[in-house]
């Protein structure tokens, strides 16, 4: 059974992401459809890459991604198919599938062909372009058939944390914050392992606040589970299960997590000072 | 497979959408069942006829569509199940299938009997009458066996655009405001067109501002896609994918999309001059 | 077919809510996945209990109940399978499941021993220990070999009502408010009606309002439906479909519902006056 996913700026409300889902089953009433989310803020590609990056890695090889976000149709934009990590990923040539695939190479990119550019049949890029694409994948049709094959797509940069050599100090910034009021950074463990080689301590430095620990899970937090309370509202760093240093609240919430004790928002800089 | 479809103002939160669905699995396991929306406002008519009048048509014929707003139980007010355009609605006589259907004639309306005006038996409308009729039908049951023919289901009139000829005017309303701050009226390309024929010009007005051009797609309104960012923030009158007129804001979002910037509410008025 | 259904406090947005469907599917695509809500307020188990324990009933026996709200993985608290009532119930060990059932026995509690407490295997709980467990049943592997049978599970005591012979008053709370802004107490028919036999009469008290008379249904706040429209904006108690008080306000909204007009909260007080 072929599984379609939905990510999109839709919301909740309006009958897009039901047209979508409807139009699927007009097609192929034996396709299992997954959301991921379509709460994503309206055209924001950054947020999307971060859900979809994490998202996409939980579900079967072979399963087809469709992203509707800043997918406006226009006659002079490429639709693309984009195949990475043994899934397909359909949606606008915008630069989003570079931001998500930022560290791994494509195997093959088309420009969609089906329905593309023809602003008499194309009303909606969802429906019209890119379900009948996915839909046509799920029942085992080649690529081809759909596109032709283009040697790169749209490429945009994610902003990556920079080492300033000088001040021996990585300069980072928040990438996404979560339901929790987590905030997750650009710092990958990675990166910041590499650069803390040469030295023997360092300091997270945000706002007026400090750290000089990074744990390696949420579980190392709670050092004795037996007095699990006195824990409750500890602030701490750690590398969260994407490898990417997160700041948290230990259970902290939307109210009373992270963002809004270190009043931290998307886009603020987060320093690590090694010393 | 057989396909139910749910739309409520139940929220996300509540036990009540997962109760439908359990009860349908309860029912027959085999039945696909697609969320439309469930974030209606509560007992919304209008809104909900918006919504289920665009996403009903992207299903295949013979869907069976859910539709519990205003559907509280009540003794002496009937159930219906309303055959139209080959599919198949139920909801509370409330009014709601002649907004959604004000252009199209049933091809059968049923009372229901099943389970119906028994307050010992009935708690919940949705679980005990709306999703054993959806599943009987489901499973390739008769209408006749849960139901009973009737000729009429109540009426509700939509508010509807009018002309005034002395001032060659169109008068309308805001029905609709979607995720992305989009204004959407009751003003159809229809209405507009028929009227416009006997005039050289018009001009859209509301609040304080007034367009004189209609586009024909979303896409129209970026002229040059090389220069697409010069685009951004742009207002534009449209007739979008449901024939509608829509004011709309080129990569508005909630935040600063149509509704805000032009600061229209469901129900205030649009204009159309003329001349 | 096997069902498994979801309930977190992940909330819509981010990647953890599909996380845990693409894992069910990476594992076995025939499982059906239904979501009872991710809107859990973090980490609240009073609210989750109210919301699971009326929506597991509407599932056929044998439906996997994954429940993702406190399940913070640490090395030293156990994970549990729970059977109760005919179906299966997967939680961190936090006392949920006391609060779900805290008037009906489990059948049989199991400690899970799959990659618990290894937190060089654990990431992240619900994906790593919860879903791989659900499908084993969904599967139909035996309990035993993911678990060891264990005598009880940690108890958490729900607010009850209390009487008060010296006033002969109940003391009860607000449990929860929905999406309509009901409020619904802690206070259940059985509760009220062994007490009831003892009085003649008794008022209702929060706030500063008094009610004097509790419903059977909502239908019965509407003595006569032709006169329907009157009855908006009626303040009503009635004994809801889960058997609790509810205080209500007819045809309300989270707007105008009994929560913004009674101006009550979780946790306030309701007293019932017996004389």
């Amino acid at each position: 059974m072929s599984i379609i996913t939905l990510t999109s700026d839709f919301g909740r409300i309006d009958y897009r992401v039901s047209a979508m889902k409807g139009k699927i089953l007009s097609l192929n009433s034996e396709v299992t459809t997954v959301d991921i989310t379509h709460d994503i803020q309206a055209h924001n590609l950054i947020q999307t890459s971060y859900i979809v990056r994490n998202a996409y890695k939980y579900f079967p090889k072979g399963t087809i991604h469709v992203i509707s976000v800043d997918s406006f149709f226009h006659k002079s934009r490429k639709n693309i198919l984009y195949k990475a990590d043994g899934s397909y990923f359909i949606a606008a040539d915008n630069g989003l599938l570079s931001l998500i695939f930022f560290d791994i190479k494509p195997e093959a990119i088309y420009e969609i062909t089906l329905n593309n550019r023809f602003d008499d049949i194309v009303n909606f890029t969802a429906t019209d372009v890119f379900i009948p694409v996915a839909v046509h994948l799920a029942n085992g049709g080649l690529p081809e058939v759909i596109g032709r094959k283009i040697d790169a797509a749209k490429q945009l940069l994610f902003p990556r944390p920079v080492f300033n050599e000088n001040e021996s100090m990585i300069i980072g910034e928040v990438m996404y914050i979560d339901n929790f009021g987590n905030i997750i950074s650009n710092i990958s463990r990675d990166f910041f392992e590499t650069l803390a080689k040469g030295y023997e301590n360092f300091t997270i430095k945000f706002r007026n606040l400090s750290l000089s620990k990074i744990y390696s899970s949420h579980c190392e937090v709670v050092a004795d589970w037996e007095r699990e309370t006195e824990y409750h509202g500890q602030s701490a760093a750690i590398f969260n299960d994407s490898g990417q240093l997160e700041l948290t609240i230990y259970k902290g919430s939307k109210k009373n997590g992270a963002k809004t004790l270190f009043g931290l928002n998307v886009g603020e800089n987060i320093y690590i000072e090694f010393f």
